[in-house]
């Protein structure tokens, strides 16, 4: 099992990434001390796999178990659910010792977060992601959201899991192009924050497709260590933390311009990171070879790297409505090389634009 | 003007209490270099009374303002008016740089505080608290939340203002009964941490009754001193912020238990302070002249200290519901002397239930 510490004082936790983790979920919360109730937010699917492992496991180490099952995907993180949760908390008698514990994708890690964070001003927290995409991003870092009916996760909070607990077994029955998108956060991670991993990942990349469990857990653990060293120099996203947006600024924008039916989020992802190393290179801070390379690994793992399938005017107003925007102004996460970044304001309307257009010809 | 910094690392701020400063708001904030955008929460009453001086104040600063009005009172603190608040924000095209200010009492400032907290993650946020209770107890120290109609306050954040500030000049408009049970939280203060403090308030007690601007001034801004010193050292209630909940685990279910429609909250605060108490002298833990002092000073600012409005069981079961209790055991704040608090885990029931039997009688 490897052990990837998040140090934020008094909000520090470990997340444990190792096959067969899933059965040690109670024990290593019971270390932390917490209340005796543990209620285990997941959805249908994912609790006929993995629920009776994690229940097993907290009963065996003397928790009070209770399930909440939630709407599968984007369905559970509205103000109705989360209304629902709360409730279910107040009914299991839940104080703010007890525990939330999240088990499955991003978007039930996201509703139980958030649920958590307002639960009597914060209750604990526990993730368990069972998708690629939760296992080396949602999951850890404390961003927790609902959707409004006009922006996506334009309700949250942030609030720090307890302990986060990864099992790479619970990838292997994973659907293809869920798994796919998740590697577009893990060949992110390498992009702007470490150039090794990401010659690692070019190495790997056959035996990452076919799922070999040590490779995995490698990957995996990697992932979680850089996002954990950024997160711990900026906790609430004042700026550094921007770097985990990249190709974000296009790919969020872009699934909003397609009203998220067209990408699922590692896609649009994908092709907001060609369009960014293609920004950065207009502007003459990254070389045609850095695009390439980006591009080279995300199309041989899957994912697309062409076309747009939206109007590139849609795309760019869409980006104005960037949670990180202010006043208008949006910071551009860049890549001058493979391993390093830099965060451009007022990269200019027009420059944009070219490469939404560009981008959409090779469509 | 008296300042009053509250120290909280990045999260640290200023409380400004003075006469007239209702009129320094955009300036104050101005300083803090927030985004353009200001979007103030009060409701009607108020907002006719000093919503011209705080728009005139944000607009001669430079920002741009739009006023959200809430229910009048408790009314403000649901879901839907939460939502609504997020809707505005939106559409008032506010960003995580953008501020959030309310402009009220305690029930403006909770909802507001919330909306804030959670709309994109946390934007802004200033209180302008118009009321005593407000202005020394809910509106610094970051507490926030929205009632869920089985339990007031279940939902809600920890979310530290900007800037507060205090202008005593609106406690001249606030209604008798009002400002007599704001007067129940500045006797709490004195209680359990300062004893000079409450020796003060009762030499000065028919000039604060006359509500004499000088001595409210300096009783306030004492008042938020206390509150600050132990906000800084237990910004998330894991311990010691309890002492703030003296004479409130009896209080709130006192209120709970006669559906918040008998008492105003400072009314069943006194109460509450009368029973802790004489829960304190029944333990031997404080003599009874210490329990006189306290019962005197809020009998003389004219709130109740005897009868109990409520069946002694029903107060007792509703003690169960604290949002402070751990797996059912509840922490009761006692003041072994005036100036002096203790945590008290595991008081007997039958302690708690004799008190609250004899304080019924007394009705």
């Amino acid at each position: 099992m490897v052990e990837v510490p998040v140090s934020l004082g008094s909000r520090s936790y470990r997340i444990l990434v190792g096959a067969g983790s899933l059965a040690a979920v109670g024990p290593e919360l019971r270390r932390l001390g917490p209340g005796r109730k543990v209620v285990v937010f997941t959805d249908d699917g994912v609790h006929e796999r993995f629920g009776r492992t994690v229940l097993d496991s907290l009963g065996g180490a003397g928790f009070d178990t209770a399930v909440v099952l939630l709407p599968a995907g984007e369905a559970a993180k509205s103000l109705e659910v989360a209304r629902e949760a709360w409730d279910r908390l107040l009914s299991a008698g839940c104080d703010r010792g007890s525990t939330a514990l999240a088990l499955g994708g991003g978007a039930v890690g996201d509703l139980t977060g958030f649920v958590a964070a307002t639960y009597m001003r914060g209750m604990n927290l526990v993730q368990v992601p069972t998708t690629l995409l939760a296992q080396v991003d949602a999951s850890s870092g404390g961003k927790t959201a609902i959707d409004h009916a006009r922006a996506k996760n334009l309700i949250g909070a942030f609030h720090q899991p307890r302990l986060v607990v990864v099992d790479p077994c619970t990838l292997l029955t994973l659907p293809e192009r869920e798994f796919r998108a998740g590697l577009a956060e893990v060949i992110k991670h390498g992009i702007v924050l470490d150039a090794d991993y990401f010659g690692e990942l070019e190495k790997v990349r056959e035996d990452v497709l076919r799922r070999d469990l040590d490779v995995l857990e490698r990957v995996v653990a990697g992932s979680c260590r850089l996002k954990a060293s950024i997160v711990e120099r900026d906790e609430q996203e004042a700026e550094l933390r921007h770097v985990l947006n990249y190709g974000h600024t296009v790919g969020h924008a872009l699934e909003a311009a397609t009203r998220y039916e067209r990408f699922v989020h590692g896609e649009a992802v994908a092709l907001g990171i060609v369009a960014e190393a293609r920004i950065a290179e207009r502007l003459g801070l990254a070389t045609r070879e850095t695009t390439l390379r980006q591009v080279e690994l995300l199309r041989d793992v899957g994912l697309p790297v062409h076309g747009l399938g939206a109007e590139p005017d849609a795309v760019a107003q869409a980006m104005t409505r960037d949670k990180k925007a202010r006043d208008g102004r949006l910071p551009f996460v860049l890549a001058p090389s493979i391993g390093s970044f830099r965060l451009v304001y007022d990269v200019p309307g027009p420059v944009v634009l070219e490469t939404l257009v560009e981008l959409a010809r090779t469509g």
